[in-house]
């Protein structure tokens, strides 16, 4: 029992969910979009409970929607999904962001997590120049059990809500803002240096790994593992 | 009511522990001794269930002896540490390592969380130049409520564990290597890299960080939060 | 006897073939179709056993076309070639590859290395998140005489090929990969620091110059140069 | 008329307090303590306010003293100045720091801007993990003429006080930390992408600069200058 | 009372403008053109002395000019505003820059620090490889109470214009310039080590930065704050 | 007496070739054509020996003939420029190259070096790679005054050439190559590490600065400054 | 099976040279003489052909004496080795470097390379800026089975040789140089942008990796492997 | 006839002062004594008109006195010379430092270029913060044959000397400097980017190679070559 499908071009690894409880992504940037039909299409017949497309561009999606009917998605996000077999929610993932413009890693964490089975709730620019916007979600950050800090520029966020919080922290450096950001580069080292213990990242715009690893910590915490 | 406790050179956070469930470390680099033994001192005071002293070289650790006769310590690990009202141990982390020079890194982590009340089973030098290495720790890998894993270098075992277990996995980059090891540098990057979503990572050499999370996670998990 | 051809814009190293058994490749960037055709009749006049234009866009393949009308072109790999005399294959060089993105360089590295007389087999996508995909190149992996591994992100999968094979190890980092991949940085430093000792490194996506390395050692060891 | 003193090995800039309201700080690196006792001892003779050396060893401050008997000192500060003729206070710097191993560089930015003519009040260890700690510096904020803020690691102090006070505030990255703190240059890079507009920055450690900046927008706004 | 408007995907701190003297800035990099109307008009409503759209294309000038037939604009600095209760100019900021390129971030601080109630003066193109082009610069630069050096490339006025005059000298690194410039990171560092103690440095290429502090140094100077 | 033209936009430096033997060069990115003519019109008005505008597009080219009719061009290398009265050439400055890409940069250089009055001899395409091809350079190299050396990837011809030659050796890096050559960054750093003393560099891809300085010092060696 | 010997703070993978051919090296950076006595001795016992101890101070190669006296020693390398059972040297492997300060990472090659069964030729201080102190190298390096160039600074001789030989070439940059060497960073970044197709690098200061490939690469092009 | 020494250890090229006007400079960093003194007693056995040791301790400096007792040295410079045959001074190369701790550099330039043949005069301390300190310097440059800039931190002093001069301008960037000096980086790409064109850098800290191609092109000049 191989537990992948070989597809001459790809090996889908299709034992992935039965591994570790969440079925592999497909990244879109570099494949055809036939390639991405036809890893589709294996997974959804090998039964995976979900499928997400990520860096989709409009073809990338469309090969989606080709192979599955029922494909939802984000063109702001570049995400394309389907939902099959998605686990009953279990825990809850609180996401903040530090501006509007972190809306698709937002978002790409946020489907990620709702399809590995687990709820989610939002909070959008919370930024720390004006701390006063984060007291709406302190109730949400407090009873989360997986905190997700989504910020670019300097991310100060994360040692903020780092600093409050007893869920685990998970942050994700944004490649927003210009000259010295270095495409999210500063946001990173910076996420990494926080001063607040107990915050691990993920790479710079990585909604998908953050939405992953969230999810698993949110399930366990919630029973749900 | 402050909530921290003003030393003059320090505002010892002495509520952090009410909030967050783990006290404040004291980071020894840049203290004089009499400073680190009035931070503990303040920390014992309040009713601290533990102090951990970190990068702490010989004075400093004697500076945390004379206000804790009970006071453990670990030189090579440059640890000292005070066991007070240490949790019932709660849910399990599992740490490996790729190789015997990251065991500094190695006891940061294991002591931090131990004293956040978890257990923790450690397999060393299970590096994947021979990956048969690390079938003794499979069976510690899947039952693990959270996975740290230590390696320097170019870090491939962050991608071997992190495509094995179901378990949210923390990476901790080590400055072990020379030349384009870059002091942890090409390790941090390659974890934060890793083609197995769902791994997480803190910075270079940060034993404290990641046995904070991971303990924050397994207490959840094994229903101890 | 100079040993090469002015051209006046270029010096053709017409020498090189008989000097070191490889003919010089064209490397399109930067010339002009006209140059391009200038150079390959060149070297096709002088005897070159193949011809080999990378980077190439679809003038620049045109170009070759147009003095060569044998040529053999693919549009992914940017590559266009002209087999004229290319010596008995002799010893066996194995490629794997982390992703399907990573075909243009796998591509490039085949055709050079079959151009210069060796046998070549692939194995794609056997990443190291889903290490049970790695197990059909096993034989091919053992019997190879040179083993080349393309991977980018953190391009773990170097150190797990060498630490199984007895062959000589070449790696080629690719620019896959997002964030803090830094366009392949990451990966050249990860395999450069493989704890694999015997993995050897050439530029990021520089599938032209692993071939020709591999192709010099296959031959060597099956007795061929 | 120069408006310099020409020692040879060095010409001492005379004319600077006259022209810019600052007398030249003397760096102690790369001097040998003759040369530092020759430049001191020409800018008293010139009737200098003040006249301070920084990044002084032992060696360095007793060569200050050799020529002024009247000068101070901190050691851990590597500080060694003179007070002849400082101008009566005006205006008021708040200088908030973010952990207690910043106080080398707090000193240095208060003994500058003291030397120069303005108030200083200082509130250490704020740091953003623990943000009621903050809390008592709030009235001394929002009096001051300039803050500076003194922090390593992310440095994410600088957003959170840039974004409460009317000031205008400087921020000075320390090399405190370790790993990706890379020696300060996350801390700097952080304060420059500040999401709070109206941060400058200045070199890793230099509170020289910040102090001299801060004295003079001070002094200004208290009606000083 | 929240302090801000929260329109769903933004919550716009409305307090700023009360809090700190200057109303929050809309960078328009990653919004939709829906979005900076929709913050606009909030800020509008509420009674902001001025709205500012940076880095503004086609799209978002236009979007200001749809809520407010009054916006003015520059298309070559990516602008947009609109000055409703622009306190009266109180204090002089004079700006310099280093070439004719640097003109769209000299306008973005000009603009700014007008909305902000300042006068400010231009001299342009005074590049220290000339310098006696800087001499009619010279009469404003000492009336100046706060300087703007805007350069790219080596940066080198910073340090001569920091050497010359008694204000706070603010500098902008801008982008300008090939090769070893590297988008602004040279002179970036550069002004960072400028030998002129107090120049204190904002991001590259940030006018709004630039214009924000210098108008908070300038009218505090002019008594205006 | 100014010594420059203010034309509100640009301050033109025209009293530099009289000051510096060389008049300043139009740089065209960021400016407007009609500021590129009005540049070129003032310098000519002044009496400019020569008008040179560089990495200028079509407009760019365009702008320079309508105010000078007898202006040359090179689109390849994006040059234009007037040729009014260049002085009698005095002195030789040999151009070799590493490959056929480096073209416009030697076309640069070269243009340059001829308007302030110098013969240039090019050799192009004599990489490192086939010795052999530098051979018919030799005579051209002992006879120069000055040798520029252009060179991208491993830039390894700059310290061959340095180490044959007894004239001063001038380097300019190029942005040729991939990966790892890092746009020139490789090249940049392996010249300024030349094993061969006495060869310097310029910035990347700059053939304006090594046609002005190898100008100036083949025109006093061959007697004619 | 398991295929090492598990010492606790160590797995030897004792399987490691049946598998690959070359037994494992001991990195003595970062672990206790004892730790190195007990990995020898373990080796030893397992019938290992040879144990090789890189980075070894005094200490560490007194470890290795003092469980195998007939251990041999080069402290300049700091290096320690034990000859048992070493195959029949097969193959010729010859070592070519560019300066005098390169030895040590010459030797550590040289000697890895006989350990495993090779014939070893060394040519030192062939610097590039000298082209004809490398003539007397040629015969030795046509007639060898693979080439190792090691070199610092610019790295210029991994070009010059790789466009000579018909052999595979391994480069090795060293950390030797000064300034914008960046200990071994530009020869690194210089070496994998030759210009000479089929050169392959291993990290700075590598003679170890280095011999091991130069073995492996050898001993099969003369019928050994 | 070899035109080289071979000492087993080192090629000591003896043909290189007949070649290229100036004799091989012997770097002592990772030299053993013995080698420095055997490498000297070859270049004078030979007739070198000079010797010079850079980067030599004590014991470097004493090695070079035990084969030549009228061999001169600088400690703080680390320089020891042997003055044999020097060719009499022709043409004048002009030294110009930003700060007193530039020294070493400016002394290994220096004896360099006296070494090679040349007039040299010195003016230390004409750092750009203080623009009138250079004036003294002003009838030296203007006369020079060759202008060297020594200077660190913004270096901003090469592009203020490079727009007045009409000499060649050669720039040595120094590793003085803290925080964002990065060890003489940002003077590097602050000279490589100067806005005055006709400046061309050399390595940092490397007085020896702007000694050797300043009196290349001074005594040219001066008709000495």
């Amino acid at each position: 029992m191989a537990g992948f499908r070989d597809l001459g071009f790809a090996r889908v690894d299709t034992d992935r969910e039965r591994r570790q409880g969440a079925p592999e992504a497909i990244l879109a940037e570099g494949k055809a979009p036939e390639e991405i039909a036809a890893i589709a299409r294996a997974m959804l017949d090998d039964g995976a409970a979900s499928v997400l497309v990520t860096r989709a561009d409009d073809d990338a999606r469309a090969a989606l929607r080709s192979v599955a009917p029922d494909a939802l998605e984000d063109a702001r996000a570049r995400l394309a999904w389907v939902a099959r077999d998605v686990p009953e929610a279990c825990g809850l993932v609180t996401i903040v962001s530090g501006g509007t413009s972190d809306l698709p890693v937002v978002t790409e964490a946020r489907v990620r997590a709702e399809l590995l089975g687990t709820s989610v709730v939002v909070h959008q620019d919370a930024g720390v120049a004006g701390l006063h916007r984060l007291e709406p979600a302190i109730e949400d950050l407090e009873r989360a059990d997986c905190v997700v800090v989504v910020a670019g520029q300097d991310a100060a966020l994360a040692s903020v809500v780092g600093g409050l919080v007893a869920a685990p922290v998970i942050g994700v450096p944004t490649s927003i803002g210009y000259g010295a950001a270095f495409g999210g580069m500063t946001a990173l080292l910076s996420m990494l240096c926080s001063c607040a213990a107990g915050v691990a990242v993920v790479n710079i715009d990585d909604g998908l790994g953050a939405g992953t690893i969230a999810a698993r910590i949110a399930r366990a915490a919630g029973g749900g593992a």
